[in-house]
């Protein structure tokens, strides 16, 4: 049977991603945090709560316009804590590298960890190195994991989410992963596409004064916006509106997008954040973000509605579509 | 220069893996708990304190002679955080597959880390799944992370080392790296090694009452008993001299290493304790451990001398022989 074997998209984020974790990881390992598939899990520890993360990152190119993997290593783990509500703290490091390697690449991959670990302050606390043969991985695979200490401001929960919600995104969409594939596929384009790679920590901390009115956050990684909204109507009954008139996105990403035909609201992020919030705090939410660097470009896109678990696009020509979840393995090896 | 490409060796436990560390782990994070290269970092929570490791599992065969990657992803870890002084209690399971793995493979894997975690009382409660292109990695590669809580009975520092205490091994030595080089030569070998695969938690737990008199613990993985026990006397003012006849080796470790002229003392194991005690408390270790089935070929082998930073065996025909770091690389993708 087909899908008796590995595929790509079981790592795509998107329908078989899905169906790998409830066939196989739920059946065996459910019973705890992970019942929820959290970006990050709850734990207790004495009398306080940590955060706890984990990624695996295999992009390739290692270095794409925007960043590299060292620092997507550290800021994907740092983001899975932030939206769980958590202050990322304590990084491991862990690297698979293949024979070969020139030192001078690890080098540089390092140094971006360090920098980026600095600008997050987080520590990489423990660590583990294997070498493969040449051949048995691409270049180098970066493990980190993460742990944080919970914000006590919030109360994240899909359950929480009410009709009249509004739906927010802190920058462009997209970005990253047409810069990984216009990087990949050496298309040379003038002022291309950048990644967005980056720490959404300082977007989590801003809202913490919000408190309750913020109700669910999550980074839009793999299988993008389309992926991450699906995710959150999925089983519930509500829906997703959104305006295609109000998603940013940026002219080069755009331009990129059109000429490959591809969706950028199945394209990942690395720096962003999309939040749900009480309609209450929308403005102050969206005005506070605008104040950071990672946030001038935010937005209010969608809002909740009674329309049980469909995501609904309101195009600009005024035309609506489903907006699913993913299929297939648009990316691979993205982040 | 030869060294400018990361080789094997670097990923080997012995001493081009501890010059990487030296060079370029340590001088970029090297400021925290990373310091002394532990194999757990114990770091504050509150008012608790916890102990994190991470690795990374490449081994190849990702099935051998008494064990698969699954369940030594899970062990791995558990003895890490057990040998830091720590109960293991999360996990985190990240996995990257080679597409066309055959689910049923993944399958059995998973089981195996099901069995496992419950066998060590810890929960996997976050995790990732990526998936790469055929050839970009052999079969699966699997971290896990773990986070324990710290028991508070131990003060477990090199530094508290002094001449006249003991070095036990909680049982053979090396069988894991023998069992699987035999496994992945297609040596056919009737009762051949198999993998000590284990847990080592109960051996730890059970040392817990004698407090103080513990001085240091490590897990003999890559490098072997070679390795930790160099590493233990590494720049401080105390040597280790052992005595070849109390080292505990399987027969059939014993055979099929001397057939493929190996080193055991160089081959890992992935189910063993190294611990350094005082001397008052060396009886009643050794009793306690030999109680449990884990523990029933532990055997005091070795004593601390003022010989400075130096491992020396007393052979079985009466010799004498420095036992090195080993250099390198015997036995790469050998966890």
């Amino acid at each position: 049977m087909k899908n008796e074997f590995i595929q790509l998209a079981h790592g795509g984020g998107g329908r078989l991603s899905q169906k790998l974790m409830e066939d196989e990881i739920l059946p065996r390992f459910g019973d705890g945090p992970l019942e929820t598939l959290p970006d990050a899990a709850t734990i207790a520890v004495g009398s306080d709560h940590i955060v706890y993360s984990t990624d695996s990152f295999v992009v390739s190119p290692i270095e794409f316009p925007g960043g590299n993997i060292g620092e997507l290593a550290v800021y994907g783990t740092v983001n899975d804590i932030s939206v769980a509500g958590g202050k990322a703290m304590w990084l491991s490091l862990s690297l698979i590298i293949e024979e070969g390697l020139p030192m001078a690449v690890l080098r540089k991959i390092l140094d971006s960890m360090k920098i980026a670990a600095e600008k997050c302050a987080v520590k990489i606390v423990t660590g583990d190195t294997k070498v493969v043969h040449r051949g048995q991985c691409d270049k180098i695979y970066i493990n980190t994991s993460g742990i944080g200490t919970k914000y006590d401001d919030f109360n994240l929960s899909r359950t929480r989410i009410t009709p009249g919600d509004n739906v927010l995104i802190s920058g462009t969409a997209g970005d990253h992963g047409i810069a990984v594939l216009t990087s990949r596929e050496s298309l040379k384009m003038g002022n291309g596409p950048m990644s967005d790679t980056a720490p959404v920590h300082n977007l989590v901390a801003a809202v913490r004064k919000y408190g309750q009115a913020v109700k669910f956050m999550r980074d839009p990684t793999r299988g993008g916006v389309a992926a991450v909204l699906n995710e959150m109507v999925k089983d519930l009954n509500f829906g997703i509106s959104l305006d295609e008139k109000n998603i940013p996105f940026s002219m080069a990403a755009k331009a990129a997008a059109e000429i490959l035909g591809l969706d950028l609201l199945n394209s990942p992020s690395e720096g962003r954040l999309v939040m749900i919030c009480d309609s209450s705090a929308t403005d102050k939410i969206l005005a506070d973000w605008k104040q950071l660097p990672e946030g001038r470009d935010a937005s209010v896109f969608g809002i909740v509605t009674k329309d049980s678990g469909r995501v609904i696009l309101k195009t600009v020509s005024g035309g609506k579509r489903i907006v699913g979840m993913p299929s297939g393995e648009m990316l691979p090896r993205i982040c």
